[in-house]
């Protein structure tokens, strides 16, 4: 038998975080939207690291209690002043446009155009970044000191933009392993200028989806590109098939500032995935916690919808909605670190590596422990305190009885997996354990 | 379907709180016991409030292990020197007797009626609370101070009191709602003047009671007010077709002073009147703290004994025993509170509406979120924190598949129990809800 | 009914602490092995206590994947300098001895000595203890400072050994109680000069099995003293059909120094014993901590290995391997004290008191409790706090209803056992309660 033992942390974390960084920079202008050009262009670039497929959904097509909204597209969008400077430019931000707002032409008092601007007053020196996707709008985004110095007089309103019958796209890319059951890697790909939600999970995700295709893989992994929300509900009405395939899943999400981590837990709240990622964060040298399900975030929340209850938790470093900088300009690409992504990265590949070596043994002499000395498993000098790889040994010998799985061991040894998979390797080449192949 | 909503807090509490002290005052003087009519006075004082029935239960009936003692009725009871003055005089406080004292006409020294007397050393101007039901005795309590001031000389007792056959009494009212499933509220009534053990339960109980009667109910509710430890049996061993209904149930007591709240559990210990009272004192902003079942208390004692097991906790504010007050003359009207008395029945009537709003619900759109906000039930410009009102819906849908009940809901979101069942409200309207009838 | 109640505790603690510590000390000298005439001696030592049986197994002994290995015996060992001085003298410590050393007779340089030669640099005064059973060896252990002392030059070795083929010896006696499920009390009696570890387990445990002797049981008790891993797993391996009356089970070791105590949970976590060891340690009035099972430490490995999986925990005081004293010459007669020796005899004895006396019994009154008071069992004055004994007898009855054992209710009520078990006396003799027959 051959253990599969995805080694995907070898990387250099340096060189691979500063790959991550350059790419997320590629993406970062790009005006992305839950439908459009932005987005596509964004699973293009993204083919550039792995051989994405791209689905293109119709408006109009009915996913469960919505429906596929009108492609938006944008060309330009600017507020003119009197003297016919551009007050506000679209091209000088893709913040700048309330995303998704129609198309206008107008000119307008101040007073008038202010009950269409958005601004945060705290923090006047960001753009805010506001949608408007199933209530048709219009709106420009911009800094409080910017709004603030806007005078008295007309104003000559443009958004050309486009709100039309067209698609919903995608990417998805399906890595194929021994199984057929199936690991799901979900991450919003629709907002336009914002680094740390979500270029970062894009990023992570493409790299981790390149790495894993040169592995010999016990689980099937499938990596969706979409649009938060629509997108994923979307994913899940048209791949309803696969939905029963999902064994294991993650959303990631903001995993590149230099918070710490947090993962929040499936609905379940003990799925395998669960337990490997609680385990993987409480080794990975970086302060973390582990958060209760709740209903509302990104994407988890349709996977973890009741009809579904998948086990797909989400990994975050700084969660949502908690950093000032969140939904801002601020979130830029100075907000995210090259090693923060290649750490992220590497906890990543930690998880998958727990599930793809997560099996259950059957101790062979289950009779007092079998004399590991006579196989140069033991140290051959009595009365010095053992080291931990006999421990490691001794705690998959004890608990291999079918019942408990090598992430358990790990557990309740307070070891990490890999010292405890490590440990089962040797007991395996020894004859010491037969696998426990588990009854689907 | 109408969800029924017993709005019971709507009242003004400053206004109930006097109401609820002005009741307890005038109950304060009587002279109450396990029988007699002193007792019976008190029901049929408060059959001014609600229509208490008052039964009566003969003398000698046999109830499981015990019997219904003669009832004592005392008319006068004094103590007097040799210069004819009353030194001791029933009159003064109903305290001053030992309660069930035997009739009694001597003349002793002062050392002979020192063993009759009870006096407090550490609390010198407290009179004690003292009874000696089931061994006939006699006796007199007053304060140390009185005590020690007592001359040598001839001392002339008399207690005219009667211990014959009669009748314990009890008071009860049944109100009927649409289940025959009954809400037991126990509270004993039978201690004499002692405030918040239990004047304070007592009155808090009536007027609950009184509330409940305006309101179209859920449940069945059933008030007794009865003499601790013999009436709870009395009513158990001639009630027991009564005691299947019992659904859930709450004893009240010492629930007028100053102290937080204590919630003692149910011996089941996850019943759901143990839930919804540790949820309801939650967010009752003020202390509290919830206690394990424990056999010695007061009529949880009987109803929760394991042939009866009946799931019922008591509701306290200090707990009995624990005060220095207790059972002493310093429970008296001062020591209760006109505020504290009104909340308490505030936090009972927020218990009740827990009872009777928690119902589950099936989500009719498990496959993802519903669009709440082509209902009008989300905001509609995106980017911003959602609301906790959004929150609490969220939180319905995801959970409510069947198994969870609107408590479950609340205390997983970590939301008041009124914002889930205002959440299921709205979605039940909207028709996203279906309620999940219980097979019982 | 008989309510056995060994009552074990009423020695004087001090004398029976001399006496302990007077017997360890006729066993310190002796040098002991895995096998050979040094555990011979002991086990003889120990039926002047108690009449064990002595068991041997001879070399060569399939025991499940390990084989009793030749049986060693040692007369002389020492080192002399060119002088013909005795550098190392076995006959002044049987540490100096590496155990199991092969027989030698060699003239060596010093480089080529210091290769055998054992010492610890951090404890310059202190001989360690080192073995070497399963691959041939030989050496010899010495203080640190005597190791810097040699000089330059050549050396005489003598070691007068044998390692041939013989018998592991082992000691065995068993108590008959009224059921044939038994208690088993184990120990490695292998260790030479070495007190905590092991002569507190050995002389507690054979001075724990005279007590019992004179008591009438209602479990049957087998105390073995054995060689640690080898000798358990003998054991183990040629007694299969005891293994399965074992219904609880202790090993002792390291029970003699001034530490605290730590119970080591069964593999099992939840078993009486462990329970029951918990409890005891809760109100011994020394400082305690309870530890999750590990697959390694003593003779535990064997007895909890997964295909026994026996419910046997381990019984320390300081935990082996981590005070500095652990396998050198300072473990000797100072480091253990007799009044610790005495205490944990305790501690054992009330352990078994609780296994002894766990039983679940019917109240046979259910419905509210029954009238204590006109038994006699109450206090007879109302209006005073209840003691503690009666607040005992309210828990016994409030949880006998066949499913809660007596430790399960002293537990509940944060009493001691003896207390619970008291008042189940006093209620059974009173007809309140009878025994539930638990079938197995």
């Amino acid at each position: 038998m051959t253990i599969s033992e995805p080694r995907l942390d070898r990387d250099d974390l340096t060189t691979i975080g500063q790959e991550l960084h350059r790419f997320a920079a590629e993406l970062y202008p790009i005006c992305r939207s839950i439908t459009g050009n932005g987005l596509r262009e964004t699973l293009k670039k993204i083919q550039e690291i792995v051989p994405l497929e791209i689905r293109e959904v119709p408006s109009g097509t009915k996913v469960f209690d919505w429906e596929v909204p009108k492609e938006w597209n944008i060309r330009d969008a600017y507020v003119k002043n009197q003297s016919g400077r551009k007050v506000i430019d679209f091209q000088e931000h893709s913040l700048h446009i309330l995303n998704y707002s129609v198309p206008m032409q107008a000119r307008l008092s101040l007073s008038e155009l202010r009950t269409h601007l958005h601004s945060i007053p705290q923090h006047p020196d960001w753009i805010p970044y506001r949608t408007s996707y199933y209530k048709p709008d219009w709106g420009f985004c911009l800094r409080h000191r910017e709004l603030q110095a806007l005078e008295e007089g007309e104003y000559e309103v443009c958004i050309d933009t486009s709100l039309e019958d067209g698609n919903l796209s995608y990417g998805e890319i399906a890595l194929r392993g021994e199984s057929s059951d199936e690991v799901l890697i979900s991450l919003h790909a629709c907002h336009p200028s914002l680094a740390n939600d979500n270029l970062s999970g894009v990023t992570v995700a493409a790299f981790l989806a390149r790495l894993l295709r040169e592995k010999k893989l016990r689980y099937s992994y499938r990596f969706v590109f979409i649009p938060g929300t629509i997108g994923a509900i979307t994913w899940l009405a048209t791949n309803q098939e696969n939905t029963k395939r999902v064994r294991h899943g993650l959303v990631l999400t903001c995993i590149g500032d230099a918070g710490g981590f947090h993962y929040k837990k499936s609905r379940r709240g003990d799925a395998e995935i669960d337990r490997a990622m609680a385990h993987v964060l409480k080794h990975c040298g970086e302060p973390f916690e582990v958060l209760e399900f709740s209903p509302y975030g990104y994407d988890e929340r349709q996977y973890c919808s009741p009809g579904f209850n998948l086990p797909v938790g989400c990994l975050m470093r700084s969660v949502w909605g908690t950093f000032p900088e969140y939904h801002t300009s601020a979130d830029n690409l100075e907000f995210i670190r090259a090693e923060k992504l290649a750490h992220s990265l590497r906890v990543c590949t930690q998880a998958i590596e727990v599930l793809e070596g997560n099996r259950s043994y059957q101790n062979q002499n289950p009779y007092c422990e079998p004399q590991l000395g006579k196989r140069g498993l033991y140290g051959s000098r009595g009365g010095q305190a053992i080291p931990e790889e006999i421990h490691a040994r001794l705690w998959v010998l004890n608990l291999s009885d079918g019942s408990h799985s090598l992430l358990e061991i790990a557990e309740r040894a307070g070891l990490p997996f890999s010292a405890i998979r490590e440990a089962a390797n040797v007991l395996l080449e020894s004859g010491l354990l037969t696998e426990v192949v588990a009854v689907s």
